[in-house]
């Protein structure tokens, strides 16, 4: 019989609230004969206060034994910027080399996008996950002086690069219009630019059906919001990724539906599964968070995990739910969930 | 008697036809006592391609005699990629310390944007022009083999951070409202992001009249689409300014009418002032170009020589200008040329 066991990290402010709710419809959803096991870890802003500690290596080796991983938000005032950031999220994508991190965009038939006319939207980003200017490398000398100097150092490898890359043809090759988009700042960033545009040069001659074309980050902003419909599958690193990813989600429903993933294809160590939007202090505790996002995690999990008709049921509910969100008064948290469970279930 | 001594470089593609404009109106409207010179040179694809040169020493001892400098755009696809960014733009932003890159961005009645709604858009961005990863700091080893590995080192001083937030807080306090925001990813470039950080805070508490936000620049994307109003005067790091001023500009009217200065505000070396749009290769020659956003760039040309009427009559001449559009047959570059320099000068 099968069995999923997941590690859920509810994690800071909304985080416990729309973690909740995706958990109620990955129950709903999943088949009688799946065994479904969950164990909660608190991570996160208390743990931190409470402990100094964001991450271990024991906690690391606990979620190691995981199939994969749900987690809600990290992150809150009370914590020095960074601390969380480096210490927990970044540390667990580098420590399980979520090297794919895949952040589809879909403008869903009902809801708001702040663009005029009716944008057709529909692309997913494959942003690198574990180099680029987020490795961490640099440092600061003469700190608070007025001759500081600070530096970050972007490391890009071929084979960092390649396997992102692959996975990326091999995306666009499965979708219906096999078009892929490499963004990048190739005229100023030489180095990494070049090592990007010439890899993915030397990829797309395996992939003769994928049509391609490279696109200079700060002119992908720009089509972001005038051309959406131009884009199919992006590849790019783990910066420009972080940035085009949250305009895409604000042109696309907003951060309220955005889902990612952070894959480590192979399997070697769990992936994790999380919103993109972050941990939203000034609305938590109230009911008012939007768990779709979450909830569209869990979609891309279970795909992950390789229940695809569940993973459809779930996008499903959540797209027919937005299409009749206007005009109805608003809902807390679990009245969404709610609905979205009943959905999925029904 | 006053006296402009202008270098202008038209460069490439639609650069040659935009400058000409540029310099149709720049003579309407300057008074009959102020005498223009300009000296033209030819930089670019062409000069590129003829001797290999970019932008040589005895090249920058030429310009730097010049009171300012007008670019209409160098780059062309018949040029490896970097080539002419880093061995012009760049060389030259960088040799006359061009660290304030100004980039104005307003929402002129009548003009189109890609945002629904009327969005109320009046912001100048402040980029940091001569640091960031923008230095050529960084390298290649084992370069086109699977072991390649390439870095790009963004390199952020305190004497250089200090000068440019200073800059954006006096144009921040200059202003009716007075706000600034610092936007950069200080939770995860934590080495850049502290100093930035600390001094934007340490020179805030010298201007106690400006309200002051922080935003990551993922963040900040998302408020450039669905709230452009919240926005007075920002301040960014080179490539975050690179990034979000090109979906400024989109959201804004679109880079047909953004325009940019790249200046030296000690006045040591002459500044450089262009239109945030490239060459376009694909309309080059046909006279389709729109000259808008270089004769905006010839206003701040103006502005930072202190000919505040002028660089005034000519805002108010391309505002007038776009009210006027819609509705009506497109014209040429020229055409559009000719009308605002009557409106200038009338
Ligand atoms: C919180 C932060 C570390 C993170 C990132 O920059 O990757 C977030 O912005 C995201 O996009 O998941
Ligand atoms: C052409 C390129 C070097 C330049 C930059 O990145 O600064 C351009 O994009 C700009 O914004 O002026």
């Amino acid at each position: 019989s099968r069995s999923i066991n997941l590690a859920v990290i509810p994690g800071d402010g909304i985080g416990q609230e729309v973690v909740a709710e995706g958990l109620k419809v990955l129950s709903a959803v999943l088949p009688q004969d799946v065994k479904l096991e969950t164990k909660e870890y608190d991570f996160g802003a208390r743990r931190y206060h409470d402990t100094g500690e964001t991450l271990t290596d024991a906690d690391l080796d606990a979620l190691k034994k995981h199939d994969a991983i749900l987690l809600g938000a990290i992150g809150d005032p009370s914590v020095p910027s960074g601390v969380l950031e480096r210490g927990f999220l970044l540390k667990l994508r580098f420590a399980f080399d979520h090297h794919v991190n895949l952040r589809p965009s879909k403008l869903l038939p009902g809801v708001a996008t702040p663009l005029a006319g009716e944008p057709s939207i529909d692309f997913v980003v494959v942003r690198e996950g574990t180099e680029g200017p987020y490795t961490g490398n640099g440092g600061t000398i003469r700190k608070g002086t007025e001759h500081e100097v600070a530096t970050e150092v972007s490391v890009n490898t071929a084979f960092g690069v390649e396997r992102v890359v692959r996975d990326a043809f091999a995306r666009a090759q499965a979708r219906p219009r096999k078009k892929l988009a490499l963004i990048h700042k190739n005229n100023v960033l030489t180095f990494a630019g070049h090592l990007w545009t010439n890899i993915f040069n030397k990829v797309a001659a395996e992939f003769p059906e994928v049509t391609t074309e490279y696109m200079h980050v700060d002119a992908a902003t720009i089509y972001l919001v005038t051309q959406p419909e131009r884009f199919d599958v992006i590849v790019t690193d783990n910066l420009f990724g972080d940035i085009i990813t949250d305009l895409a989600a604000a042109v696309s429903g907003g951060i309220g539906v955005a889902a990612s993933g952070n894959i480590n294809p192979s399997g070697e160590f769990p992936s994790m599964f999380e919103p993109v939007h972050g941990s939203a202090p000034d609305i938590a505790g109230q009911g008012k968070a939007d768990p779709s996002a979450t909830v569209l995690s869990v979609a891309l999990l279970l795909r992950h995990l390789g229940y695809e008709a569940e993973a459809a049921r779930i996008d499903e509910a959540v797209s027919a739910d937005l299409a009749e969100r206007t005009g109805k008064p608003a809902r807390s948290t679990s009245e969404i969930g709610d609905a979205l469970a009943v959905r999925v279930a029904g």
